[in-house]
């Protein structure tokens, strides 16, 4: 009579205390036959954005179950904790109606049922009101893998009424593309909310421009193929852009990080090739 | 045959290393149908303090079998390895006898049968003594879960020879409830040793000192509903009072950390409003 | 018809993003049978010869199955994936051919049958090329464990083109063993390049030394045996010396890290004892 065997987990609580592990000894609890898999706890704290971004990422390489994500910030008011079916029933998400979710459920093809989780019958009971993942999400995501029927954990919502996500598109200002950081990740690549065919028409080298800084960047489909020095513009691994480095952090040395406004444009006469930094002030050279 | 299925782990190991996935692979290797959950292996290096209090904490969550906790700085030493049953067997402690297990252990029950793991058929031959968690406790709880009975793990001992753990108790002293913290979380919320019973009395508003520093604080169920700016004393998912901030840490705003003592007593009239930071030497105004 | 259950991972890609998680995930989509075990996800970006040690030290405590092991810097380059049979088909190493497999195939016992990981039928569809965990690796490791034969995932290499590993080995100069620090682990304790049995000769007091310092070092099996202030030269839990400090950080006192030399000779008269530091500069004893 079980549904599910798997409960994928992401969440803002890292690993320096022992959130993640109640979490999953919960679940043990309640569901022993499921196997937990981890996105990542290291969403930075209470970044519903970023967690948003990291769950909408991974949704397609997600295994069938459930998704449980956690970034709260609002946890203990009158947000509300939700679990929303996506794509026929082959998998539900559960977590706090605050945006988080939205994106992924997109991804997925959209939200079937969905419904509050306020039925307390299928909660923990708290000594606190500041550990929803331990006492609602868990116990939801559980009992969901041992057969429940999510109309069981609370009343259907409107879909209408869930929060949105949001994730910045780009616009074109006077012959630029501006583009945004979406997400600096481990190596320090830039990915930016730019897809390649929006690009295109620009060539193979792309006039960068953020901050006070003017650059050519290189477009590539792999790190090692850039030289030292140069900037490059690599369909990531996602399919997007990223301003990246060969073996280093395109964020360090270039001074990018989550939000930064970034222009993209065709090179013109006299710009800088990639592998030398434009200086923001006028050289001698222009006196 | 087997006994028990989950082995759930607590360590100060750090994730840099192997050392975690090294336990692991030795678990899997002896225990295959073993399924193992991690607590955190982020405990401070060597704070046996920390990893009991964390342990304390999680045990009432933690499903039935091993737990393996190691904080272990007299490894290699004279200091015993032990295993300690509790709640008539339904679960097994495993880990050094530095007074890590005990609050753990006196939250579960207390113990039932206690051995030292010195029986050597039951351990990996070790290249050197630095690695108990690998050689010793790891294959002892491998062998516990396989239905290996504690008895057959080494001799016999008194409980009265465990050390105890230590928990520091709250006193009264001119008025004022002292207490300290015990541990600071992630998000900087730092929990009291302190129940909610214990500062009823002193109602919604409540006097807090620590170094220099005189506020106000606000008594509260969640962090959402405390203003910008306001000091809570939050019942925390544990049912203990933490020192918390709205979408802050209150550790880093605040300046406290584990350890630090905090004062808490009935306000009295003309104390600052807990949004404005009280100065610790005379005003103007007070001239 | 499975052949493995488990998947032992070691990787650079840190915690902070999905990148495991997605690993993961996909394993478990393509082979909900497999157990996976971390050994650590935190090597050192790009560092191959990082990875390549903690994979040598891990291989003989790692469950039978494949091991994914992913360091490289050249993803999505000419630089071949690679899977290398070991012990007689207990176990495949999956990954980069960068050198970072060989030493644990060397451990391992040597190379069985390899195979260039190039059928793009038991890949991923990539959206990028940086992501060769995702999208090559992965489903290999779990190709393999639902019983595909190496030979299918790609034609068969000759071991004599594998890019071998760079472990450094010690050697004699004037009287000194001229050793290297191979590993600082998450305490501090430095891994030189050393057997207990090279440094027998030299008894159980022994001069070290490093950049500017002279100290005199003391043979120990555990690190409480060590005065405060000792450098202990402790066989460690992998049968290497290493320099320690009790319940301290022997890299952070001693100012030592990975490749810094350490030179191990007799003590000679007028060293300075363990536990006073030696200055760099004359003293006035010397004028």
């Amino acid at each position: 009579m079980t549904r599910y065997d798997t409960v994928t987990l992401l969440t803002d609580y890292g690993l320096h205390d022992e959130f993640v592990g109640v979490v999953k000894s919960v679940i043990r609890d309640l569901a022993p036959h499921v196997h937990t898999v981890d996105l990542t706890h290291m969403i930075p704290a209470y970044d519903v954005r970023a967690g948003s971004l990291a769950l909408a990422r991974s949704i397609q390489y997600v295994a069938g179950g459930v998704v449980m994500a956690v970034v709260d910030p609002g946890v203990g008011t009158e947000r509300r904790a939700v679990a929303i079916e996506v794509a026929g029933g082959a998998g539900v998400l559960v977590g706090p109606d605050n945006g988080l979710l939205a994106p992924a459920v997109a991804m997925a093809g959209g939200p079937g049922r969905i419904v509050e989780l306020a039925n307390v019958g299928y909660q923990l009971p708290a000594p606190g009101a500041t550990f929803a993942g331990r006492d609602i999400f868990a116990p939801a995501a559980a009992h969901l893998c041992n057969g429940v029927d999510l109309a069981e954990l609370g009343p259907a919502l409107d879909p209408n009424s869930l929060l949105p996500g949001m994730i910045p598109i780009t616009r074109d200002e006077e012959g630029e593309l501006v583009c945004e950081v979406l997400w600096v990740d481990h190596y320090g690549n830039c990915q930016l909310n730019v897809a390649p065919e929006e690009i295109e028409v620009l060539g193979d080298r792309i006039k960068i421009r953020f901050g006070d800084v003017t650059r050519t960047a290189q477009r590539a489909t792999n790190f090692g193929s850039l030289g030292t020095g140069t900037i490059g513009l690599v369909t990531d691994s996602y399919g997007m852009v990223a301003v990246c480095v060969d073996r280093g952090s395109a964020a360090a040395e270039l001074g990018l990080d989550v939000g930064t406004a970034v222009m993209l444009s065709l090179p013109t006469t006299g710009d800088n090739p990639g592998s030398v930094t434009q200086l923001a002030f006028p050289t001698r050279r222009d006196a």
